[in-house]
């Protein structure tokens, strides 16, 4: 591919726009923004922003995304768990509702654009890969928990807020007596009216005879209908002269042009909590984007979308937004409503921005505790119960490395959670490959192999002793591998060669190198001779240019075979006696599901 | 072993405690004692403490020790890297010279003894494993940088501080026109003659007919002239009245018995850096223990390490102490001098005391451009620019890791040095393991073995491909895995059957689970049949247990050979086309050193 369709993935499908097309795209994009309008301003509201700013954030990075996106269908935009990480960051340095509030969140978005565009020109696309699905899952999951209950005070009509489940738990107990039951009527109808809609409405209109397509748009479309019903019933019976809170005037306008802070003590606080949103965001989007490309054989590179969306929030943070992704329910509603190429991402920002000149006025009825239920219910596809019975069913360490992950965002906050989660990942593989599996073999008569000593009857030699590593040798489990040696060479008094046969080792890297020169060095001591079998050729290439190869008191061999030849003494041969007897190789066969199978190597 | 060997080493030597080793160790004791005494007091300088506290902190700790370690030769104490770690812990929360610090240095010690305590209890001893040897020597070689950066005020006399390079720089650069002329000539001529007698005077010696060893005795005692002879300077000349720096009068005395403070907002501040310290003293311990141990066939065991280190650090912390470990310097000299049991430190511990009790004036007029001469000099060897060139000539990705510690310690300071490090280190990890080689294999004819197709002639069927994965599927390369799957299947138009051979996976975890059901679900919507074969027994364990077992569209074989015979159609037998011929098997021979060598899998 060339620089130019590499880099500008738009150049790949605008020459051959058609018209069939552009239809297509155009539907998609009509049905996506009138979902988008309650998604918006909710999640601007979820990240203690005026409501207008989710508009803005709905407009410049569409566009953005179009020109540099891979994905033909992900929907760029706030998304909720962002928005939660959004407001914790800029709530450590400034509160809601200040000036100084939305300077942080403009940061921010400035500098998670920036990072995940230098990633992006660095490559770095596999950062992707160091989260766990265990963990992703684990901190989705706390993730809605908590903005839900974020959300619970805007239902009742309280203040109520914190950072994690304990603070907000707190802060709605001292101001519960405060309910306000007009809004609290608001809210907890819509909330019943949403949720009733999402489970029975879909399937209630297919009995009465609707095509299941036409249903399932219908069904998406019960926020629309709340918004709508809601927001007139304020309106006609002046609901919000009782103290019913409401979006408010919003000024009709396109996306202003913002300069973010260039105050570095600011960017220094903010760097952590923009890089993590960066890549949460990064995973959740590339996440669904794969999803999608998937179901149309399409591909995308995560690399250039590490460059679209960095530059999607550098255009958020130009133009009043909030950080940026792209988002799981309004990218699956555009991809069913027919979207085929970026340009209905084009075509939705045109239509936001044209409600954002148009249609405010009559936002400004709308009540935040619809919002609130909205934004509930929406999250409920977000907790996936499923996963992690399965995660335990399947491995308790991964389990537990999603369980901490929960905990600590619930009770801790997003930022620590994804953290703990991602550093338990890491230390459990680390402990996972610290103990590597190491099994002496012996020749099985007759031929050029090498099996487990304890699986089968093979010829062995007191004084030749063959390890077999199974693992690469690296830092977590150098020392390990010195024990092993060294406990095996203390119980073989008559063992003059050691070779440990590296079928199995992919790399060995420097730590490693410092235990091999030690093991040669303790071996040597002991009057054995340390050789080497069946090394890699980048494995081998390295070795090359040490000392340790110059050190190595025994040989290379290119096999255990070679190897073998070489060292066996002609003293009578020994047969082991395995713990128990493999099969003879004529009476293997193929497994059934439910048999039993042992290690046959 | 039975649980009171286990826990309590002494009962396995305390028994049999003979004459002979009495007087061993007596005269190692006599001999460390003797070195311990500027060292003690010159780190307790570096940690920003009082002099007595190097004292008070090599009595208790060295008695516990021996109790509870398992090493014969260790010998505890206040160690450079971790008293310059002490200094930039305790500085975060309170000033050098104010009770708030002595105090959270009390905490600091108390907190480490009480996380190594845990840890060994919970048998986490392999944490030791997670540090690199790269980042670990970076660190150190930083480090010593660093404290001997932060000795060039008390050598020149004036007043310089800060946590890391460009603040100790700057500091002493403001302060330089206040050069102190008498202490800098104390200060330069003691390092002159400090690095003279390490550099020249063992060999000097043996020149003039000493023997070995004790020239290389008298070059250890230049320390000990040094401290005396300027201590004699100063008393005669009166040097202090003008104005040179002394060590002042210290109460003769037993350590007294402390309280650490039970504030929980304080135990909170100092905890990473607790951990850390405990951490990076357990490692510079074990380190030095397995090398001593080694040399004359003994063992140590890690986790009851930690026990024992965990124990001393609480002595420290009852008994106005700092933080200890197990050192390297002092450590050589023990085991060079002959000990042969903890007595040994045991009896270190009392030579320490009496010295506390009797021979604190004398002290008095030791001038602290002495220490400060003493503690550069013994930095020296831990500089270890030969580690740094030969992981630079083996690893780029390695020698990057180290450099980036040592940059990062030199100037933001210890902790961010040896957390950047970590990190690093698990990323290269993560990065080296996040594309597993895979190779396409074939049958070689006539046998039932599957070798590379790329080096081989080996028989291939068009309708079945068998992709033998050569790395443990997880979390960082399972993205890899269904890509090199997906792209393997768009490019073979024919395919029916996969086989993914499993013999060189030792682990399957989640993440890499839902990849392998991923894979399952698109290559069933392109109408091809996954199979695996050769699966381990552990892993297929807990594929039993999995959905993925039951919705694989395809079967589990027990080995390659039997898929290919259930599942290669007897359609005409092609040859792969090796892109370079491997040599045929009878020609294979063992390799000489030098001979570049192909990878033979």
């Amino acid at each position: 591919m060339n620089g130019l369709k590499r880099y500008f993935p738009i150049a790949q499908w605008l020459p051959h726009y058609g018209r069939d097309v552009l239809t297509s795209d155009l539907l998609a994009a009509l049905i996506v923004t009138v979902m988008l309008i309650p998604q918006s301003l909710a999640y601007a509201l979820l990240a203690g922003l005026p409501s207008q700013v989710g508009l803005y954030a709905s407009i410049a990075p569409l566009l953005i995304y179009a020109v540099f996106g891979t994905s033909r269908t992900l929907s760029v935009g706030p998304v909720a768990v962002v928005s939660l990480m959004t407001a914790a960051s800029a709530g450590q340095v400034a509160s809601q509702g200040t000036p100084a509030y939305l300077s942080a969140v403009l940061v921010l978005t400035l500098l998670s654009g920036l990072m995940l565009l230098l990633m992006g020109i660095a490559r770095l696309g596999l950062v992707a890969n160091f989260l766990s699905h265990p963990v992703i899952s684990g901190f989705i999951t706390a993730s809605a928990l908590l903005i839900a209950a974020s959300q619970l005070g805007h239902l009742l009509g309280i203040a109520a807020s914190g950072h994690n489940l304990l603070e907000l738990m707190h802060s709605m107990g001292t101001h519960l007596s405060n309910t306000h039951w007009p809004t609290m009527i608001v809210g907890l109808s819509t909330l019943a009216f949403l949720y009733g809609a999402r489970r029975w409405l879909k399937s209630g209109l297919i009995k009465v005879g609707v095509a299941a397509r036409p249903a399932d748009l219908l069904a998406k479309a019960a926020p629309i209908v709340a918004v709508v019903g809601t927001t007139g019933l304020t309106w006609a019976l002046g609901l919000d002269q009782w103290g019913l809170a409401v979006v408010g005037n919003i000024p009709a306008s396109l996306p202003p042009l913002t300069l973010p802070s260039a105050d570095l003590s600011l960017w220094r606080e903010l760097f952590v909590g923009a890089l993590l949103i960066g890549i949460v965001g990064f995973v959740e989007s590339v996440s669904v984007g794969q999803t999608l490309a998937a179901k149309r054989r399409q591909r995308i590179d995560p690399n250039q979308e590490l460059i679209g969306l960095g530059a999607s929030n550098l255009a958020a943070s130009f133009t009043g937004g909030m950080p940026v992704t792209g988002g799981f329910s309004r990218s699956v509603v555009n991809f069913d409503a027919g979207a085929e190429t970026p340009a209905a991402g084009a075509f939705t920002a045109i239509g936001i921005a044209l409600v954002s000149l148009t249609l405010t006025p009559l936002i400004a009825y709308l009540p935040i505790a619809t919002l609130a239920a909205t934004i509930i219910v929406a999250l409920l596809s977000l907790v996936d119960i499923g996963a992690i019975r399965r995660t335990w069913a399947y491995s308790h360490g991964d389990f537990f490395a999603m369980l901490v992950t929960i905990l600590v965002t619930l009770f801790f906050g997003v930022e620590s959670g994804i953290l703990a989660g991602v550093g338990l990942s890491l230390i459990l593989h680390l402990y996972r490959t610290s103990h590597p599996h190491a099994a002496l073999v012996g020749r099985v008569p007759g031929t050029e192999h090498f099996r487990n000593v304890e699986r089968r009857r093979v010829e062995t030699d007191p004084h030749l002793k063959i390890l077999r590593i199974d693992e690469s040798l690296y830092f977590a489990n150098s020392r390990y591998l010195e024990d092993t040696v060294l406990a095996l060479v203390a119980d073989s008094p008559q063992l003059q060669h050691l070779i440990l046969a590296c079928q199995a080792v992919n790399l060995i890297d420097t730590s490693a190198l410092d235990s091999l020169e030690a093991i040669n060095a303790r071996l040597g001591d002991a009057g054995v001779q340390l050789h080497l079998s069946e090394v890699k050729g980048p494995v081998m290439d390295r070795l090359q240019k040490t000392e340790f190869r110059h050190s190595l008191s025994g040989e290379i061999f290119l096999s255990t075979f070679d190897a073998w030849q070489a060292l066996h003494r002609q003293s009578p041969i020994q047969m082991s006696i395995p713990s128990d007897e493999a099969p003879p190789a004529s009476v293997r066969h193929s497994s059934k599901p439910g048999t039993p199978q042992g290690d046959n190597v």
